[in-house]
């Protein structure tokens, strides 16, 4: 069966493979490359059954849907003030969407059910990941699920809950000692001797995870158009790291705009932990040439699961379509939002923190309506002791 | 303000506070004091928006709701053959309602959601649990949301991971080394002198958990109902430990069956761990005056939160009314289940693989639908590496 061809959005070019723009990425550019758009005229919002599989025909994927009940996810409350959520006053609403009450306990969830139904039809029967965890996690669980091996490659900074999950899910974890370019290198190997079928990106310049996969993430938006419905909400914060679900919400609230279904695209803001914050800091150059070549060090953070070296282009494009932009944290910053996240109930990952702590920040306009992506449960974590003294780890 | 009163479902006695029959107590037997059956008379199902507030009438609990969007859980189908789920044949249809998708964790979240706003209700500034763990960890989120103080009573059997979810969550964890007479009486003095509000029993004879915070599992019928509209549910299967949520699903269709919303209530099946399987015990009787006094050894056990040491009545009562049973699996067949299961891609505590070993027996009769309740996430415990190797642990 022959896949949806997929597009380079920045130059137009037709991919080759799943490995992003390889044009682009001889200008230093990351670029994934998306399938087009879907058509969700005449559908109908209020009746829309959430998750990645909600509306079958938004999904590029042929045959059976691989599914362990993903999304439906709760939007949550938060206190804006000290006091009671319901009773806030002087300042917007702030909402979270708790991501880590999925299957595996993170958005990563509505990706791999989508790329492993995209891996059956591409007739594999090996998913290949990288990950420093939700995603390995998520790629070992779905491809359990749709009955193929699954090979992840972890390194040494893995909290070791991330490990255990996905040994226990059956994946085959290869802990890779050697440099991101020498693991990048095994990757592009093993596809393309072995046939493993990837799903996320191995390229020196990074583009983002498998564009197929990367679909998954507009049920995001989907459902908050529909559980918001005749509400305008004016922000998403994303905690982002490849802007993966930063790009697909925003390519889902473009959908829904242009099949009349909301009025308006939503201003969307990335969250990033400063110590690997390439898209603000991309985002203080003025000229978007500038912008798409920006890069930054890449320091430790107890966020370790977003922020990276450089912006993906396609989180840029998402910044600039809506207006928005990109914010980072301290780790100190991340690190009260956690507790006071925890004192409100909430056990989320370190990054899903980085997100609350911009959008608090957003949220001061009375009448306004914020929205946070809470991307995990801190339920993984809680046997790493490291966590609460801030003590971070670097992942590649 | 008045709560609702409390009777005795056995003797009709008044119940004077929240730890269950007191007359019935000094019988042996176990027997917890509802509020009334609510009327659910005109409610539209299809409409139902799920979890315990989704129908506020049916929580017998005055004020705000505490809410941290638990409910809404999915129900994920399970292959019944070696084959894909979809494609089984010869077989009925298993299906796993995924309560690891709640905030904390667990299905205690819809119980505490409703128990601590009657917590508040009661004007408490602090609650008090014992908890082998999930109903600990539950209780401390909500209380957090809800702005009260927390205490729980562990022993030194509780896993870590659900330790540290306890302390993360600002609760005030009591490992408490004396007897469960000795914390009981702890308990009960914390109550009597302090107004500290109980969430969970205290009693000599355990009658089961707060019954107004258990009147938040009968959302898990609404949402069966809603969920598996226009078909009949067969069968459903819950883990069972003090027959709180079992007790509370079963008066939740009785209700739905009462307002017209549903045909017929759905056979209930209590699934036990063998090494302490009070109601399988309780079966074997003929007589239910035997059947109320049945008490076993209670022996240690993977599924340490399932399980006990005499049926509570309530427990019996679901079973009776709808033609169930209770059944009894060994760790060896449990381990093997939760093997299984992550094969699947889902990782579930030990407890919850109970309740699918029982229903895997169940659902060989072609065309039958059974749902088992998958309790809790494995999340909490992928630190435990005693899991795997089948070490368990006993917990009063």
């Amino acid at each position: 069966m022959t896949p949806t061809p997929l597009h380079c959005p920045r130059c137009g070019r037709r991919a080759e493979d799943l490995g992003g723009c390889p044009a682009c990425a001889k200008e230093g550019i990351g670029v994934n490359t998306p399938p087009p758009l879907a058509d969700l005229t005449g559908l109908d919002l209020a009746s829309y059954p959430g998750g990645p599989w909600g509306w079958p025909d938004a999904v590029p994927v042929p045959g059976p849907p691989v599914t362990l009940g993903e999304g439906n996810t709760p939007n949550i409350r938060l206190r804006t003030t000290g006091g009671d959520a319901q009773q806030d006053a002087g300042s917007g609403e702030l909402w979270l969407k708790f991501e880590g009450a999925n299957p595996t306990g993170s958005h990563k969830d509505r990706a791999m059910a989508v790329g492993l139904a995209a891996a059956v039809a591409a007739g594999a029967d090996t998913v290949l990941a990288a990950s420093s965890g939700n995603a390995g996690a998520a790629a070992a669980a779905y491809a359990a699920r749709a009955g193929l091996r699954c090979v992840v490659f972890t390194n040494e900074a893995v909290p070791a809950g991330l490990r255990a999950q996905i040994d226990a899910l059956g994946a085959e974890r290869v802990l890779h000692r050697g440099t991101v370019a020498e693991r990048n290198a095994a990757m592009a190997k093993a596809v393309e001797e072995r046939g493993w079928y990837p799903l996320t990106c191995f390229a020196a310049v990074p583009p983002g995870s498998n564009p197929y996969a990367d679909e998954g993430y507009k049920s995001v938006a989907y459902e908050l158009a529909r559980d918001f419905a005749g509400r305008r909400i004016d922000t998403v914060v994303v905690p982002t790291s490849r802007a993966d679900l930063l790009a697909g919400i925003g390519r889902g609230f473009r959908e829904l705009v242009a099949a009349g279904l909301v009025a308006a695209e939503p201003r969307l803001v990335a969250a990033e932990p400063a110590p690997r914050a390439p898209l603000t800091a991309a985002l203080r150059y003025t000229d978007r040439a500038d912008q798409e070549r920006a890069r930054v060090v890449d320091g430790p953070t107890v966020a370790f699961s977003v922020g990276g070296e450089r912006p993906c282009w396609q989180g840029l494009d998402a910044l600039w379509r809506t207006g928005g932009t990109a914010v980072a944290v301290t780790d100190e910053v991340t690190l009260a939002e956690h507790r006071r996240l925890a004192a409100e109930g909430l056990l989320l990952e370190p990054s899903s923190a980085v997100g609350v702590a911009v959008a608090r920040d957003l949220v001061r306009e009375p009448g306004s309506l914020v929205i946070t992506i809470g991307t995990a449960t801190g339920l993984k974590q809680l046997g790493d002791h490291g966590l609460s003294d801030g003590s971070g780890s670097d992942t590649p």
